[in-house]
């Protein structure tokens, strides 16, 4: 997986038990998919003025727990693109050791909320950036 | 599935394209596990005085968008239960439609953070609650 | 203040020190802003087809804090109605301890952002709940 | 204020509206704290492990809204410093306009929740980043 984020497990991302509230993740893993999209030239704030990109699947395995002020190391890879569909997968970790990973597949929407082909220059771009799943 | 949850979708869980923002689902099934265990009588704020129930797994298919004011109907079974685990199923709809599945398995974890035997109370009320995976 | 809305103290409010994280009272008190619209028949997400009611400041004090299992009664009052704004107040207790006090302004704006009178019937019907500030 | 943090306006903050759900601000806020406590050399997540810092009251003007995209220069400074109490105020921008002003107290508290004095090296190193409020 090519492209990498770091996220420091904050106060907020935290419950009782001192550890990241699953939910929590979610928002970092969308917060990964946005800043792939900045990164590849094809920013969330452009692409939503016509369009949208929920997630249709998800599947996680959290191996290990991680703590407040932990630094995790978020990757992400692009795995499969389809005609308006994106499988994405990612793999958290924090000073080596595994936190999560997880795949998804992500779907191109118009604004009556029906699949919509993704436009040729951003598939373009998204197939530079296609890996195996791994 | 015979526990359910009634939310309804509400401003704070929507995102710029009108539709409930996925990780705001998670909530909505902690929360739905939070109710299931009140209404067995083993409250989670009693039970995470000297334990944690973190997830270790979780699949989820989003079948179709949720809006603002749709009335959720989330609906909650134990699958399985193990000597620290438990798998959980949940299906939310609204108005009939399925808006989305998912499964998941929690661990009954001790301070230390390592699995800890479910207390025989607890895992004989599990028990009663057991549904085949639908 | 009238109108009232009762809400646990869940596991997702929490914080490492297992109280309410603040931010996640600024959501409870936007639930209980739209519960309050839900129950004088003007319902937010009829209300957010066609405009927004975003706020323009609010104040709060935490006197005591929440602990996970607490059952909140958080009370509202309508202050003061403007063209097209609306001041709001606050108070949670639980257990016959006030926990939090708030009052913030609310504004109605059209979707360019401008400001946007009240519709008439909205206008009627929040000045029958208007109090005097407490 | 001396110190600042750059936040882009994500995916996750906005709500139907397209601007920024203002619980998400407090959530920025308190994000910029952390952030300055790393700064000066007191981590949060060593500070928590034997204390807290509630926020005990706090004000905010949201000035403009903010849209998916934009960003923020969120700058903090320290505005009086008590026996256990700590006054913050921040000012949110975007492309030079203000965006939201705000002030808090924060408290330093035990593992009872009681108010504790700071530690004296870290009284000492918030002293050196007094400022006048403005």
């Amino acid at each position: 997986m090519a492209f990498s984020m770091r996220q420091k497990v904050l106060f907020k991302h935290c419950d009782p038990a001192g550890i990241v509230f699953y939910p929590r993740y979610f928002e970092m893993m969308n917060d990964c998919v946005e800043a792939f999209f900045d990164h590849i030239g094809h920013p969330f704030e452009e692409l939503h003025t016509k369009a949208a990109v929920p997630t249709a699947q998800i599947e996680t395995t959290f191996t290990a727990p991680s703590h407040h002020g932990d630094m995790l190391d978020i990757r992400l890879g692009c795995t499969r693109i389809g005609t308006s569909s994106l499988g994405i997968a990612w793999h958290g970790s924090a000073d080596g050791e595994t936190r999560f990973t997880a795949s998804a597949t992500l779907v191109h929407v118009g604004q009556n909320g029906r699949p919509l082909p993704w436009p040729a220059p951003l598939r373009n771009t998204l197939e530079l950036h296609l890996e195996g799943a791994d």
